[in-house]
């Protein structure tokens, strides 16, 4: 539990100064500016008080219990002092000192050193080199931080990993007049991680939603597991930075524990249901729209507009969103006559002309609310110099108070002048959320839209799949383990992928060629022969592979031919499988992510791979309907279906074949990457006709 | 000349009324409220004065001259009116009146009678159905218009199709403060066009850039030439909404003359170097560096940070944009040493840290300015409480007034905290821009760095190309008009393409079997033979095709078939072709558009064209550049170059052949549409096989 550090009784500032500007002084200032209800106990060792509260020259002087202790003091007294905290009872610390593992070996030294000496004492650390915690409720008012934003009480709480975009997102909801729960940035994160952050948020009943900016997660694990079960209560909005490669290397620089481009962390919000921004602003004013409105039940979306222009916008921008905007039903159309101005235009959107006041706005959000065929309601409101706006402000407030449709306003108006502030604060004091211009609006919406599809949404469980030997597969690895081998021979990935039921082009592993022959009359002609050797990597390149051989003697040939070419690389075996042209080429890949299990890809195989890169991931195990999304999702998902009159392929299986996969990937973590490409999938049958294993 | 409508001496409110939220009394007080130089006539049937301006009975009265004259009554006295206005000598006239071509044929009646006495009278007409002009020239101060947002004076000039757009662009530049010089929105524009008002804006010396909205053209080639003349001046900063399916349908009910979604605008955008947006609100920030900063020579941008996060999400975004965030040169590295604090990040970006102060932001952004390697700078500044943010705000203005490379700030604080107010006021004064976030921001920058992109880029003028014979072209399809042929025979489109110069597989029409296979003997096997018949649509799919004929026999055996099988559309006739299996399959196609030329289309043909829409357009003529950027710009176009060892294709006769066509289409516009379909690209040449023309 972090409630010494969400809600301390008494803080102490260790490292608190005189000096205007210094973040010692800043802390105590913030918590006094704010109102902290606690006991604030400075520490400093020459001043007897820091902005008119008693200082103390030690912990062992504070007279009474602390919770909560910030530490602001060169990295090199931080290990003694978090003992002495341990000594004073303190529960938790928020050490704001840098100089630790982000600084290299050294800090490091002293980070792990601290670190000890907390969980000795059982202190929970916060940081370092971080910002701290804010907890905006008006019976306690923490302000255990240097920023400078006032949040007001809400119940909306954050959590960043860079204090900087922490910062920004805290003032950005404040501008938009949106109340915070719970504030935290934590820098470093060494002990408390930002899933436990996220947790603890999780199970605050006063949080209502939670705005998440990272560049990455340590334990990406964890963060999942913890994030499944956030979200089935409240919704996560979230940003993860670092996206391209200078991203991400500009992320690693700064935090000094990242590096490359990563897919997961998305792949983990799409996991969970974790709703996902790339614009700071637009995940902060979707928040707007989060902490006033219903989430809706489809994506049907009715307009209202007073200006034509702008409600273009908007629906190019909710299209794009992925919303639709129906025709409206005839009896609502009618119903719209009776109560629209005569050059109304009674369509999708609904344009109730500029000279429409509170009646014609009030009449048209009445329709909408009652057509079955809509889910929610966009309206562009400008202020048109000639009608009473506070009226239509205030209709817009009472519909939107009883409203079971979320309502979001786009609203066009001039602040400078003292009328229309009237008419803003109308909406901002009925809670409804307004954005200055349509695609601001649109894209609220529209994130509202999108969270009520991954809210319906449900992956399942992944199955249980009939026709698995899992000990077989095991023991043909920790044999390879034992042998010290970490690329699988093609008699072991086979085997592997028969014991997972994975159907496998029909194939015999032989010593030469009067054995490759006999194989091949087994197996049936045409077939393709390969070299199977680990010392030899690109087989095709060097002729290692020779395809659609149809009788006998093509057999002999091709490997007289890989032994007296390929000689070279030791003895040589060779792989005899049936060759099977004319189906559709796939590819199925895994690698395995530090911390957190396999991704599985999944793509056409060939040029659609190469060229297109259409592949799409997931993270394992992957449950039946991810498999089928997978298949969905491809840009060239259309192919399998088949086109020009071909016939599509059975996508059912394939469907099978990535459920097994991910089985054998979860039963057998050692697995470090495996790819089958390709696999030859046809109207009736799929088979993996080369595959690669390394552990 | 516009100077009547936008440099009225004299302006005459023919409709003004006494009544508060009238349309005709927020006009009079608009002008009166702006500070207009001019004179103001109020002309009111009843009142003797309006806002305290002396009214007038009718036109007559007025007893100086009249440049310019509101009309704001009800439709049907319209036509007289604009009579009246012409006998007063009136040059120009703004009709706010609703009720003409936007609301039927009644209405189009209407405003063709107006229309009419004006030309007779040599009076312009801006609208009707529209809002008016703004001009904030201190010395005019001419506010024709019933928005409520009073611009300071600037260089940047609006025009917007729609009012409500309109109005919200110039409200958001007011909100930046940012200054505007014109601005203008013309409702139905029966008229005064937005093409003419562009090239008034182009010819302005006040105006700096332009910003325009629209939801396409009425006469788009009009536009592309003013277009490409104010282009070479001044940057045209544009949006085109109703890109979706159902943007379109919206734009078309409130403008009541467009109708689906058109890309001919987004290619004139792209042809004459308008830089595009799809948001109001990226468009109207980019136009804050516009207004104050240089464009930059290249891509490569260097950021200062004094916060971590934001400069990762900079990066991410500036990536998007198609910048490079390239690493710094030894010397600019050595030189930030000797001036930074020692946990400073002396790469790019620079992390100057949160305790970085002015001397550290200016010894940066001089490094930056200095160095060879970097095109623009940008710069995340959070005013951290510890810190004088005042004096970080001096040195960037200090800087970016003499920089001769854009400077973009992410400027991070809490506006509500006069400290801060007064480091924004010194940004501001300064003429930096800045933004509340890094994607803002960077986005700024972004547009800043395309425009440069687009300014640099010269795509030539059309070649004229050798071994043309336009008239044989021309006859050709001169014949099949005056036989009321829309279908152009197989003879006819060969011999067309020939007249171009497009090279064609082999090939001759002939009317029976025995002619095929004299024709197929000197064609040289293997052949096509395809039904050539204006009565058979799916040629392919009625038995109409048959590829890969390798000798006379199956020559015979095809045509003789099809005459079974095809006979009851009439005398057949054949066209036999070579056959030329194993190219690289492309297609190139060609619509007209109204009022605007050809749009020439490039793309992969079969699977790429049908799955993936990999196709580009230009519109024609097409120059070489362009056709080298439509090979470029389609997403598979990995694919020309050869991919797994193949041979790329020919692709200087690809380029030759788009050019070849543009010319056919520029010569011939009665085609309405052709289609090339497949042509067969190999390493060494390039034939049509297929064609189709339709006049």
């Amino acid at each position: 539990m972090l409630d010494a550090l969400f809600k301390p009784r008494a803080v102490a500032i260790i490292g608190a100064s005189t000096k205007e500007l210094s973040i010692g002084n800043v802390i105590t200032k913030n918590l006094q500016t704010y109102g902290y209800k606690g006991k604030i106990y400075p520490l400093n060792p020459k001043a007897p008080e820091i902005r008119g509260i008693k200082a103390y020259k030690s912990l062992d002087e504070i007279p009474g219990e602390v919770d909560l202790a910030h530490v602001i003091i060169p990295s090199q007294f931080v290990p003694q002092t978090i003992e002495d905290c341990g000594k004073k009872g303190i529960k938790a610390v928020i050490i704001n000192s840098a100089g630790f593992s982000e600084m290299g070996e050294e800090g490091a030294k002293l980070q792990a050193d601290f670190l000890a000496r907390a969980r000795e004492y059982g202190v929970r650390v916060f940081g370092p080199n971080c910002q701290g915690i804010i907890n905006s409720d008006p019976d306690l008012k923490a302000y255990c931080n240097f920023t400078f934003t006032y949040p007001d009480p809400g119940a909306i709480s954050v959590v960043a990993l860079s204090g900087g975009v922490g910062a920004l997102i805290m003032q950005a909801l404040y501008d938009l007049g949106i109340g915070q729960r719970f504030y935290a940035s934590n820098g470093n994160a060494c002990d408390i991680s930002m899933s436990e952050i996220v947790q603890y948020y999780g199970q605050d009943e006063g949080t209502k939603a939670v705005i998440l900016y990272t560049e990455g997660f340590s334990n990406p694990r964890e963060f999942l597991e913890v994030a499944r079960e956030v979200t089935a209560k409240k919704p996560i909005l979230a940003m993860k930075a670092g996206r391209t490669e200078q991203g991400a290397k500009a992320a690693s620089s700064h935090t000094g524990s990242l590096a490359g481009v990563d897919i997961a962390t998305e792949l983990i919000f799409e996991k969970t249901g974790i709703l996902s921004f790339t614009d700071e602003g637009e995940m902060v004013r979707a928040a707007w729209a989060f902490s006033s409105q219903p989430i809706p039940a489809g994506n049907r979306v009715g307009l209202i507009t007073n200006t034509g222009g702008p409600a273009v916008i908007a629906t190019d921008v909710l299209v794009d969103c992925g919303l639709d905007v129906p025709v409206l039903s005839e009896n609502s159309i009618a119903r719209l006559k009776e109560t629209q101005f005569p050059e109304a235009a009674l369509e999708n959107p609904i344009d109730v002309v500029a000279t429409a006041g509170g009646p014609q706005f009030r009449a048209a959000m009445d329709v909408l609310l009652e057509e079955d065929g809509v889910d929610s309601i966009f309206i562009n409101f400008v202020t048109a110099p000639f009608t009473d706006t506070d009226a239509v402000a205030r209709e817009i407030v009472e519909v939107s108070r009883q409203a079971k449709k979320p309502i979001v306003c786009n609203f066009m108006t001039d602040l400078s002048q003292e009328r229309f502030q009237k008419t803003m604060g109308i909406l901002k004091e009925g809670g409804v959320p307004f954005y200055a211009n349509p695609s601001d609006a649109a894209k609220a919406l529209g994130a509202l839209t999108a969270y009520g599809r991954l809210q319906r949404r449900d992956i399942g469980q992944p199955e249980s799949l009939a026709g698995v030997d899992a000990a077989k597969a095991r023991s043909i690895i920790e044999q390879a383990q034992r042998a010290g081998r970490s690329i699988l021979s093609a008699t072991d990935v086979y085997s592997i992928f028969e014991a997972y039921g994975i159907p496998v082009a029909r194939w015999s592993v032989v010593d030469n060629a009067a054995q490759a022959v006999e194989a091949a009359d087994r197996i049936g002609y045409p077939v393709v022969v390969k070299v199977d050797s680990e010392e030899i990597d690109h087989k095709s390149d060097m002729g290692g592979v020779v395809i659609n051989l149809k009788d006998a003697a093509s057999v002999r040939e091709a490997v007289e031919q890989m032994q007296s070419q390929l000689g070279k690389f030791g003895t040589l075996r060779f792989l005899v499988q049936k060759f099977l042209p004319g189906g559709r080429e796939l590819i199925i890949g895994a690698t395995a992510e530090p911390e957190l299990g396999h991704l599985v890809m999944f793509g056409l195989g060939g040029i659609y791979v190469e060229v297109l890169k259409d592949v799409v991931f997931k993270i394992a195990p992957v449950t039946r309907v991810e498999a089928q999304e997978m298949l969905g999702s491809i840009k060239t998902a259309a192919l399998l279906d088949g086109i020009r009159g071909e016939q599509g392929i059975d996508k059912e299986q394939v469907i099978s074949l990535i459920q097994r996969i991910s089985q054998l990937l979860t039963d057998l973590p050692m697995i470090q990457e495996m790819d089958l490409n390709p696999i030859m999938a046809f109207a009736d049958a799929v088979y993996a006709v080369d595959g690669r294993i390394r552990i």
